[in-house]
């Protein structure tokens, strides 16, 4: 047993929230799945399910959410995630995998999918017809891209790596390609974007993605810089600009997202890899060496690569 | 002939953007307005009359708007503001004044009165049942508390100053008070607003704010501090909310938004001044000593206080 940052005592825990797999037994009063079954488990796993939130299908905004890992149970004890090869989950809590849509490939929908997808219907920026930024081309990034696509909106990604402008364009049929650290390109962009999905973990500049929306554009915020960013208000008020922010998405809204998916193809690019393999993915993982998620085979029920 | 900060040569400002008056000639072509009529002017007098903005009644997001005073014209010479006894402007940037709605105390409302209604009612914070929060009870902050009112919200300000409790609940009929620099009041009040104004143009704590929204509210800053914020991204994350940014509003609305005060009675607090009291007026300002804002008797029409 060992103290968190926070000092409460727990077992070292199990870590893994994008998680798929197969029902192998279900409980006497489980209606919605049968053995057999695929599905999957994202970020939580229970909710109080009668506050306002959980009522108006956002679960993922009750204060009293657990989360999929390392979530505090009522009776104290912790939640253990999908770096497991069995995992006991609540049918309200668990997605309806779609007919033959691959599980390994659309294992991190239920996290990095839902996170990207529910801002962007939320925010309005699925309108076809709209230019929208995605900015920071990474694990979120690469599916926002996709989902705006089949929302049939113009795409320009944003990133500080030049190495990912064939990769954008040629691969994910990006309309655009904007290197964030080059100031000429930035400034050549100034008032031509609807909105922008802002997916860059790291601190960074607000102004500069501002600077780049038309007047009444959304600058919408799912990564998570852990200090505060630099906010200058005349970005917002001079063209009427709004920041709005977003995490994950309901239950609901989940299950839309992963047939939304399936029915438009849409599939991160992942890298399979055995358990045995965690160790060395988890410092190439450290080092941004992966494209774009790593997808541990933990049931050595697929080949990995 | 001075140089202002940005170098350009230019003679000396005449100021003034929230100004009232009666029309005493009118151009051959005007169908607008006619001898004797009252009118408003405001913060711009020109734009461009084709872009999108101008189009959708949004002159003041015209990139080519041009300001009441210190704006500068097609020919290169500049616009001069309301500290004057005569103006000439264009029919079509000219507010009509209600019948029977008083000159003197209206006049700041076709700067800060359209400041505050626009970002209420484009950001939905004028439904009833909602509970708004007025962040800086000043020039803009008075009046929105008026608007809210009349909208049917619940209304709760927030000021630094104990002073101001008692005219905000006695007088503007708001529904709470809060010390924004007391920690323990800030903590009592958290999740419980829809949505704020912010209506501080010093640097302050947007957490502060942000947490004292309910999840999906909103902050709208019509303030506007001289340096940027700190925002924490995470307050923007957990619970889904957003700010935005507003700035004046159209001419439409602004007619709009003058009818709709004179029907409800909407009339900012003023201390009405006479031309040769203005150096003293200023001096009264640099310290915070108006309620809350000071109304020149430039014409001489009005008994000053």
């Amino acid at each position: 047993m060992i103290k968190n940052d926070w000092g409460f005592a727990h077992y070292p825990m199990i870590p893994g929230h994008e998680i798929v797999g197969v029902v192998t037994e279900v409980g006497s009063k489980v209606h919605k799945f049968k053995v057999g079954d695929n599905v999957g488990v994202g970020v939580i796993v229970d909710a109080c399910r009668k506050c306002d939130q959980c009522v108006n299908d956002l679960e993922n905004y009750c204060p009293e959410r657990i989360d999929t890992y390392n979530g505090v149970l009522p009776d104290g004890s912790l939640t253990y995630g999908g770096y497991s090869d069995i995992m006991v989950a609540d049918e309200e809590f668990v997605i309806r995998w779609p007919d033959n849509f691959p599980m390994d490939k659309g294992a991190p929908l239920v996290c990095a999918g839902i996170t990207t997808y529910s801002p962007l219907r939320y925010y309005g920026l699925d309108k076809p017809g709209l230019h929208v930024g995605v900015a920071g081309l990474g694990g979120l990034g690469h599916v926002a891209v996709k989902f705006l696509k089949a929302f049939g909106t113009k795409v320009t990604v944003l990133d500080i790596s030049p190495d990912k402008k064939s990769y954008a364009i040629d691969t994910l049929g990006a309309d655009g390609f904007i290197l964030s650290n080059r100031p000429a390109e930035m400034e050549a962009a100034a008032g031509t974007l609807d909105g922008i999905l802002d997916c860059v973990s790291v601190v960074h500049s607000l102004q500069g993605l501002l600077d780049l929306l038309k007047p009444h554009g959304k600058l919408v915020v799912v990564g998570l810089p852990e200090k505060p960013l630099e906010l200058p208000i005349f970005s917002l008020t001079l063209g009427r600009k709004m920041m709005g922010g977003s995490m994950i998405g309901g239950l609901k809204e989940t299950q839309e997202m992963i047939d939304f998916a399936a029915k438009h193809n849409i599939l991160p690019e992942v890298e399979v890899i055995s358990m045995d393999y965690i160790n060395t993915a988890m410092k190439r993982l450290a080092r941004g060496d992966v494209k774009f998620r790593f997808v541990i085979d933990v049931g050595k029920t697929l080949k990995a690569d």
